[in-house]
């Protein structure tokens, strides 16, 4: 098993209630972090990194995507949710075959482990592809596949699920989790969640679903069942019997709040996909003053045409702080938990992910923090939350495997992913501009 | 006169109703743009860029800043207003002494240089060294001498403004011009206010004002005057008789925003640093419609922890959409003309820079969009707006020299400002890390 010293950066655990930033040194062993202490000798590394002038902190953890939206980036901003879905997004997925889901999963890995991201939540589908990706890039993920229920291919719809269990959960050296998904309430009656619920029980498995993205929804909810989406699902019992990762959570009531107290799981907050489709503000004070824990996801690029986790932070944290005319409503080290530790607990994977501690799995980036834009060093936290960009990552360690070192990948060949994006892009949307 | 030629490069103009996206050539000859077409010969010219794979477009512009709080970056994020300002900020402000603002005003130019930033407005003390550091970092700035009435030294106020216009108006190969700086209404009571008017007479200069910041600046004007800081500003004819730049305008009633009508000169709308201390949002979508300007800027880094004009445009675009649950309250386009042309307009340059047109000033940049964040191509406006960040800015010209190239800096030697800028702050904040 391979050894990495990373040497002398300023290390952020993420562990503690308050930052625990401190200049020491951190051995990984095989895909764990076998110590972090100052002085660690070097004899016995096959690899040392050094780390100074660098913060060293656990790899950012992306809670909700759809990764291979890509695709469609930028392809039909600026519209209203319907008309982007209806006349825009949905006809284009119709034209998605699994090559084009492989490469922009490919390029969504790609931009992910260059901005910090080492783990990521997928709802989409061909998540055959989708796991050959992760798989292939060397990211780690928590995949699930989308269910509609819109017409009666029920089974099929389930078997999908299964096969997407037995092929890919545990694999790619334990970097592939799967959870069920249910796509959210208005897609999935009452009827069809129970099944759902009983395949969730058969594979032990956490559930994904959206919740309360927009006000039409839950008028619609209103409409269909009498209730909120919030208050069908926990009325279906989803709240008590299982870990859920809620997405988006914008639209609630404090009724809705305080049904997600106690929740098992957690929310991802995805704020630049909100606030792009004009969706709202999700209550994230209110629901981490209740105890609950929310996270942070990107939702896919097709929204928020971006999947750098950096700009979520700065947007989560900025929502908050004005929409309560309070600068005190959340930290910088508050929101970047929400990042990493929040995210892992919200994906089941806290005992693995989302602090550097040993025995936990080698997922580490490096910042490079001797930048103009990052000076003076009055406040590293402040900086890490509110100035570093995704381009500041210099180094991605996970599963103990250097996946970019001083921002060159190492898994992935971008310019070959790029070129096939390129094509997959001309024959989907009909509107890329070449360029070279 | 030196020759550039920009060869190859996307180039975007800024200059129309809508992007006006083609391959072609730029020549620079001087500091003027000479000729935009394609298959420009090589012949005579200094310096070939090859911009293949690159968007050409003007340089951002940054309507409000207080450049050397830099020093202050970080140094007390996620606290009220009033405490940041009275117990840390002013103190803070109170050690500061001009080579404290020299160095940090040449590490703002520093980070703006690499952000995309061409020209900043400037409102602080010490203009001297701030001229100074614009002189020496090649950006292009409008400043003023921040001038509050809280005491009985009104003359020396304002000779300090005569002083920077003697020493600094059209200085600097004419990249230096400046404004007169009233802080805000609620710091400059009306016999003051009417001084400066005088004296931006006598000088046939613009006025540069904050407004409306919060909700407790609107309220103390109705308890000292019985009216809104706008109305104040209004009555006292500061709308009819100048070119006008009004910094913030966040807490506006329908009846200001009217008032607003027909404005000269602009707004600077700051999306960052407003959510940041928890102020508001601007109504940019109601002001535009009425035919303000409406620019785009960072206000000092003590607030908004960066000076990446692409956060605020990202921001600016989000908050508006947002706000009135609507995705079209503002296209990627509309907001990248604010971070130009429309600030251009507001600093009453819009003959010399804002967009690239034959006889302009060269104030341009080459953005790499062969990036994995970047692709595919489908809409190269929305990349510009909602995914790009400063760190893809690859060069940028102002006034016709090369001041940043393959992202290396050529006017400023940033590792001694980021030492300087450290040695300055351990004494002012006396909390800096040291990392190295």
């Amino acid at each position: 098993m391979g050894k990495i010293l990373i040497k002398g950066g300023l290390v952020l655990s993420m562990a503690t209630d308050k930052p625990d930033l401190r200049i020491t040194d951190v051995l990984i062993k095989g895909n764990q972090i076998e110590q972090i202490m100052k002085d660690i000798p070097e004899d016995g590394v096959d690899k040392v990194i050094d780390a100074s002038g660098k913060v060293v902190m656990p790899g950012l953890i992306n809670c909700h995507n759809h990764a291979a939206m890509v695709l469609l980036r930028g392809y039909c901003d600026d519209l209203r949710l319907m008309e982007w879905l209806s006349e825009k997004i949905w006809p284009a997925e119709d034209r998605l075959n699994g090559d084009d889901i492989y490469w922009g999963t490919m390029l969504a890995a790609a931009e992910m482990l260059k901005s910090g991201t080492t783990t990521f939540a997928d709802m989409y589908f061909f998540m055959d592809e989708v796991a050959t990706a992760v798989n292939d890039s060397g990211i780690r993920a928590s995949l699930c596949q989308g269910l509609l229920f819109i017409d009666e291919n029920v089974e099929r719809r389930l078997n999908a699920t299964q096969q997407l269990f037995e092929n890919w959960h545990g694999k790619a050296d334990g970097r592939i989790t799967a959870m069920v998904g249910p796509h959210a309430p208005y897609t999935c009656p009452p009827e069809s969640l129970k099944l759902v619920m009983d395949l969730a029980k058969d594979l032990n498995s956490a559930i994904h679903i959206h919740l309360a993205e927009t006000t039409e929804e839950v008028n619609q909810m209103f409409k269909m069942y009498g209730k909120s989406p919030t208050k069908y699902l926990s009325d279906l019992g989803l709240f008590e019997e299982f870990h859920v990762l809620l997405v988006h959570a914008v639209n609630l009531s404090r009724d809705d709040i305080y049904l997600l107290k106690g929740l098992q799981g957690g929310i991802s907050h995805n704020p630049v996909s909100n606030q792009k489709l004009g969706c709202g503000i999700t209550p994230v004070k209110e629901l981490r003053d209740l105890g609950v824990t929310v996270a942070l996801g990107t939702d896919g690029a097709g929204s928020a045409t971006t999947l750098d986790l950096f700009e979520e932070i700065k947007s989560a944290a900025w929502l908050q702080k004005n929409r309560l005319f309070d600068p005190t409503a959340i930290t910088s080290y508050e929101v970047l938990k929400m990042a990493t530790i929040e995210g892992a607990k919200a994906l089941g994977l806290a005992n693995e992910i989302g602090s550097l501690e040993v025995s936990k799995k080698a997922d580490i980036i490096l910042i490079d923090i001797e930048k103009p834009h990052l000076y003076p060093h009055n406040d590293i936290c402040a900086l890490l939350a509110y100035s570093v960009n995704g381009a500041d990552v210099d180094t991605s360690i996970i599963n103990g495997q250097v996946v970019m070192e001083n921002r060159t990948l190492l898994s992935v060949n971008e310019r070959e992913v790029m070129m096939k994006v390129r094509e997959s892009a001309r024959r989907i949307t009909g509107q890329t501009v070449d360029i070279l």
